[in-house]
């Protein structure tokens, strides 16, 4: 089976680019998460995943992710992604991650994805200790981009990276 | 490299959320698959891979997975989801995986994708077997959607889980 | 920690199918894909992976891989879909992976994923040593597809396969 990620953070990031790939890369390296095979997930928090404030791969690294993106070529238009990590009363529990984006504030989507993350402990009957959010907005110049993303990673012994 | 799964099992579920995300959720958890963070793949029933009708893996697990899903918010529509497995006659051989899903009743869904499972046996002078469909139709209240899903996993040993 | 790919190939496909994801499948068999589980990376060439021309893996083997892809089923349209890797300078970098597909010829979807991957260097200060590309055209007669692929795997010791 494939190993269980035991680790998790909270990035966000923005940024302009000639086409929307490309903005769309800019936003991920704004978000750190640019040198990395992202590999997108649906979206659970794994029992006992610990938040880290800090997280290094190395590049190349196939990244377990979450995320909400919005990519826009329409200058002027305001973007904005979040991203929810709902953290469980019961820490041998799992959790819940959503993701939002829309055309809309950081502070909307920040909002929207709370509930979301609200829901989704409802809809399971599973207690609510903690909401982590993080999220962002972009006014779009050319071709703009935002991502808010939740990134699973292993526990990693050594100082290899 | 990466390992290759050998069990597959087939689920199907469908529910309504406040949102097209959380609705999605809700069709996922009344697949089962609710608690585990899917990994989209697409979608080879590796050889020797055997079919399981139940399966239990820890919450937050890497599932492999191939899905169709359709999410819909308008009132009174009817969304359908099928995922069809193509058993190959040697059975060293591979088989395949189609997903569908539209607006129609589940067996026109279920009709459809068995088409496309003989489509891709066809198209590689493959001997088929037989074909393993589920469906599933949902009529939408305020948001709803379906999914139709083959959930692709290991071997386990041990009472672990 | 997930492996990280220690090779990559560029691949092109091109087919018609019943059903878009019938025609998919046939680009994706004319590409030398079809039998794998294809994992889609957002899209990083890991530090020393290294370029083979031909690359064989198992039936059903969870595949990552960066792509662009096209489908149509407007009759006399033409699609193309093109994949370009940045190759770094330094041999100790990290490279870049772009896709593109639009309604073009394979020459104009080439320049523009070339352009893609230069943007891409530029944006992280990195020395390009020399870009990669492959590009594909269809013109569809009832429902085809083009595909244009790196596929990332893994140094396989002995005669296995």
């Amino acid at each position: 089976m494939l190993p269980i990620p035991t680790k998790f953070t909270l990035v966000v990031g923005h940024g302009e680019g000639d086409k929307k790939l490309t903005a769309f890369d800019a936003a991920l390296l704004d978000a750190g998460i640019g040198n990395m095979n992202l590999l997108r997930v649906s979206s659970v928090l794994p029992p006992k995943c610990a938040f880290e404030n800090v997280f290094k791969l190395p590049a190349g690294s196939l990244l377990p992710i979450a995320y909400g993106s919005l990519t826009s070529d329409v200058p002027g238009e305001i973007i904005s992604a979040a991203i929810g990590v709902g953290i469980p009363e019961d820490p041998s529990s799992f959790g819940m991650i959503m993701e939002f984006s829309g055309f809309c504030t950081k502070d909307e989507a920040a909002l929207k994805v709370e509930e979301m993350v609200r829901e989704a402990f409802a809809m399971r009957s599973l207690a609510l200790k903690e909401v982590k959010v993080k999220s962002i907005e972009h006014k779009v110049e050319r071709c703009g981009s935002v991502i808010a993303a939740c990134p699973l990673f292993y526990e990693t012994t050594g100082g290899g990276y």
